[in-house]
């Protein structure tokens, strides 16, 4: 290739995550890197955009000379402000993440960092979000270097089929070896919330949301299958969101 | 049916747009009624929830008698409230809009309005999200009144395919009248963004969001097509983002 090929950095748990700076020191080996992210956390942002207030942008010296913006958006607005404002030609790749977290089955819904590479498929810029399923800000990447690598170059040479983002999750660190990779679906779940009910110091009601991941489906093709049994999923993801398989049956409904 | 069926009504436009007035007026006749919907505007605010911060709730006291709740958080954190705290039984029905504005096409996944149907839908509930394609807040929403009606009488009595929700989008009132109901598929289109770029009064820049919607789908069986065409359009919708025809392809790509 003549060109080194521009690779577009974002995530949601912001511009000075870990996670973000393993992405960035390993996608230098790959290509040119222009990374526009987030100036403070975004999880949990899903594909929300800011239409009712004021976008700041910040351009962050690095000492690796890596070309850094800070936004004061969501994920999404980072990668259309990346794209429409900021680069001066399409990006060869986007790739989102690591994310702190994980992103599997329907947390894919609610993630910025996924809704980011989502973004970048919708403008037809190959994309891809990494997770981690660690939570911690302290989470251990380091056997994460060479599939990240991998996978990317393979975006890079093959590029997704139209229409297509991947959803790469990762196991979380352990004695035990990655063994492999699986090209999964998304496990059907849901999250059953409990909101913690508690009083302001003025007597006001109000609440927290939390809540616990309930896995629906033991399918052995699944994203959840795959990180519980120590392999790397990855599933396509897409943006036409189109029931297909329902449209026959709601035509013999009756709305006359 | 002995007990009348419970419907949950929310929105992205606020408890107080007109779009869920006309809702919650109409939906009256169909069942037992309940509002929760956030207490300011939160239209592209796609399927974000509120974890790094406190949600309030309000009981709001209404001349009809309507049991409402204004909330502080996003749509998506409305149906979550209304399912896991406020509602002592599953809804039979969450109707999410009349959005003040399209939800067709890839707006779908930028749109609160559809979010919160798809997080009932998530949750188990049959759902609908209605939007009318005028974006004015004086928007005349007379003629749709025995379809959202008709659309939400249908669902109650069949309920969609599991793993799917009903888009539903009305064309702007206009002459002629509406052609009928197209079961649809998402067209094919995205944003082209224009950021606005200003200056504070102290010098710093900033942007203000905005763009153009392009259509790239001609198809005749599209939402686009249907409502430029005077018909009203459903798309069955899904939150399964897995793209399957992609998963033979990929599993040829080289991890290793």
């Amino acid at each position: 290739m003549a060109n080194k090929p521009l690779i577009l950095i974002t995530n949601d748990d912001s511009v000075n995550a870990p996670g973000i700076q393993h992405l960035i020191n390993w996608m230098k080996d790959l290509g040119e890197v222009i990374v526009v992210a987030p100036d403070s956390p975004q999880s949990g942002k899903g594909h929300a955009i800011t239409i009712d207030n004021a976008i700041f942008v910040h351009k962050i010296k690095r000492v690796d000379g890596v070309e850094c913006y800070s936004c004061s958006g969501t994920p999404v607005d980072c990668v259309k402000l990346a794209s429409r404002q900021i680069l001066n030609r399409k990006p060869d790749l986007c790739v989102s993440g690591i994310n702190h977290g994980s992103n599997s089955s329907i947390n894919v819904i609610y993630s910025g960092t996924m809704s980011a590479a989502v973004e970048a498929g919708i403008e037809g810029i190959p994309s891809i979000g990494f997770s981690l399923c660690d939570y911690s800000w302290d989470a251990d990447f380091s056997h994460l270097e060479s599939y990240v690598k991998k996978i990317a170059s393979e975006v890079l040479k093959k590029t997704p089929p139209k229409g297509t983002v991947l959803n790469v999750n990762f196991p979380k660190k352990s004695e035990n070896n990655i063994r492999g990779i699986k090209v999964c679906r998304q496990a059907k779940a849901n999250w059953e919330e409990k909101f913690d009910q508690r009083k302001t110091p003025s007597g006001k009601d109000y609440y927290w949301l939390t809540g616990e991941f309930v896995l629906h489906d033991l399918g052995e093709d699944t994203d959840e299958w795959a990180l519980r049994n120590n392999y790397i999923s990855i599933v396509p993801t897409q943006f036409d969101l189109t029931a297909y398989h329902a449209i026959p049956e709601i035509n013999l409904w009756n709305f006359n």
